[in-house]
């Protein structure tokens, strides 16, 4: 009966008492469920029950990896040491099996609907709801004849858009990783918080945001079958380079004309900017340099460079994207601000990647703005703190 | 690294090739995720590698629950008979552990992030995306003085809502099943979609829907502990009615003003409606017989009345909801519409409870709708069917 089964769920919603260790139920788990739990210093604990299971991991993806510990009663626990401030992706193992946590909502990434847990930041509120006007975000569909599918956005109107009803305003398009999803910016990044609160305090100017799925198939398109194509491989990199273009189209052709027939957005190059974190960096390079004539500012989050985006060959700015920064004055004159960062922690690859393409920019003399996280990894932290930063220097 | 765990994600997103035997990934599936998959027929196959468990369960929350087999490669298999057409949720058991499965999206149901597999229904495109004019559905947040909290609820707006300035709407109040949250008839059941469908064809008036969450607590209330309290105990029940007392509180002296102040309703009992499913239903007749001064056009979608509603006693309507049905002349000058819904294939005890309920009505000449679902139990199907049927009768 599934009117039992609500009330079950109402009631193990309900039963556990207040925790007098200092641990609180995380923000990013679902109703009522008591684990997982943080406590002050950052620890976290985790509890599952799966009394038949042989072995049960705790498998953050970037840290801890542990193993979790039967108790006599059928449940499995596991308390980690302090962890970084912020949103951590994790699953469980279950004899081999990685799969969600039923305490802790889903997040998309991966590829999946993976549990997250929030650690709080003592002191800061800048990524959480304040006690300020709110702007709205807002599903959208559109029918894009690039992919030839209905495509689901989500935008960000400011505080003002419903009542400033003759206000135009600029648009920045922000693009989640790989993995991920159009949602990640607003249920992972808070980005509407971050920009509630930039807004409220004047660093930021009013903004539109729009947040596209990263993901596309040109019409007609079959992908190949690339069983044991490795990453690099011909095949995988043209796989790609398929993607990218399609999502490149798909953006300028058909999501961008959208946005400017349906919301109120001043349509010139001057008022629209793009960024992305990890493969949305990527994506925001190739697209922006490519489209100069329809993006002016330019943010790259962990993901600006490397050799990645470049067909595997290392950066050259007289060469790369066509040429597009190779005259160094004439790429200023024509573009407002390029905006790199990246996370003291995250994996070494990813952090010299990302600081040689700075340095390379500045040997080129193109001006940029490099921007490092502290004590952050390729985290969720370390994009909000990027949004942050990023934000108030766009239409100025 | 990070960056070749995206090309992992890439890689394996499309090493399926097109399926010879009718099958394709289901429309509810994560990017480029082959299973599970479904054929014309409604039959469905599911596909998860666990090498190391002993037992792997396919566990429809409906039906079939069927065990898995483990295949050579390490993966296990299922494939169903034909199933109804709709939205069903299921987990998968391993090793006694239920859980989500990575190929599916995840819908908020049974308190968890749920997996689901949508099977077509031929013929059906009244809950589809079309080539129509579509609404917008955003996100607000709301501070609620009731609960003390932040809270978050879908608002849908009609198709002309941005470009016809002047025009003031009608409201509806869409609510979750227990278990579900705000984002179910959106998700789940593609309320805006129905809803862009039924303005096109001009069977409904443009109108805005508003979906909130469905639990609350009133500020400074603590919970007791439940543990051992069954289904139907005095300290359950009083949990129940203190949730569904701070819901109802919530949305009338949270939701609703803050709904009026920030979209451009027309704000009179006249132009507003509450409808909901399940738990919802239950809220939606609690909450409108409590304010027929707010509410004038009344629907329940499979949880309608039933015992739960009524305190554990029959339904009586010279007494039930304080008296609000026992003059049904005065009721029916007073309320446009009550509408009850069922799917015929819902489970016998709340098929009776609500067919009981539809008599009761009749006897009392207490004017209503009442609709049956022919062949769907009680999921989505049966409340999107319910929605199609329902909305045009509003604000006519």
């Amino acid at each position: 009966m599934k009117r039992i089964g609500i009330a079950l769920f109402l009631l193990s919603s309900f039963c556990y008492a207040q925790s007098p260790d200092g641990f609180v139920p995380a923000s990013t788990n679902v109703w009522g469920a008591a684990y997982p739990r943080v406590d002050a210093s950052g620890k976290a604990q985790f509890r599952i029950k799966a009394p038949d299971a042989t072995t049960v991991k705790l498998n953050f993806w970037s840290n801890p990896k542990m193993d979790m510990v039967k108790q006599p009663d059928g449940f499995w626990t596991a308390t980690t040491p302090p962890l970084v401030p912020g949103l951590h992706y994790y699953t469980l193992i279950i004899d081999g099996v990685e799969v969600s946590d039923p305490g802790s909502h889903s997040y998309f990434g991966g590829g999946k609907d993976a549990s997250a847990i929030e650690v709080p930041e003592a002191g800061s509120t800048y990524y959480l709801p304040q006690d300020v006007p709110h702007g709205a975000v807002r599903e959208i569909w559109y029918n894009s004849k690039v992919t030839g599918t209905w495509r689901h956005a989500l935008v960000y109107t400011p505080p003002d858009y419903d009542t400033n009803k003759a206000a135009r305003y600029p648009v920045l398009y922000l693009q989640h990783g790989g993995g991920e999803d159009e949602t990640g910016w607003i249920k992972q990044g808070h980005a509407n918080f971050i920009l509630d609160n930039l807004i409220a305090s004047k660093a930021s100017k009013p903004m539109i945001i729009v947040m596209a799925y990263g993901y596309a198939h040109r019409l007609g398109y079959v992908e190949p079958d690339l069983t044991g194509k490795g990453f690099g491989s011909p095949e995988m990199m043209k796989s790609l380079d398929e993607m990218f273009g399609a999502f490149d189209e798909d953006l300028t052709q058909a999501l961008i004309p959208y946005v400017d027939a349906n919301f109120r957005t001043i349509a010139d190059r001057d008022h629209r900017a793009m960024a992305g974190l990890s493969m949305g960096g990527m994506q925001t390079f190739q697209t922006t340099f490519n489209h100069l004539d329809t993006f002016s500012y330019i943010g790259g989050f962990s993901g600006a460079g490397g050799l990645m985006a470049f067909g595997g060959k290392p950066f050259d700015p007289k060469t790369a994207y066509n040429g597009a920064l190779a005259d160094p004055d004439a790429f200023a004159k024509k573009v407002h601000l390029v905006w790199i960062g990246i996370g003291t922690e995250e994996p070494a690859m990813m952090h010299t990647g990302i600081v040689n393409f700075h340095d390379s920019l500045t040997k080129a003399n193109v001006k940029h703005v490099f921007y490092e996280s502290p004590g952050t990894s390729h985290e969720w932290q370390t994009w909000r703190r990027d949004l942050k930063d990023f934000a108030p220097r766009l239409f100025q």
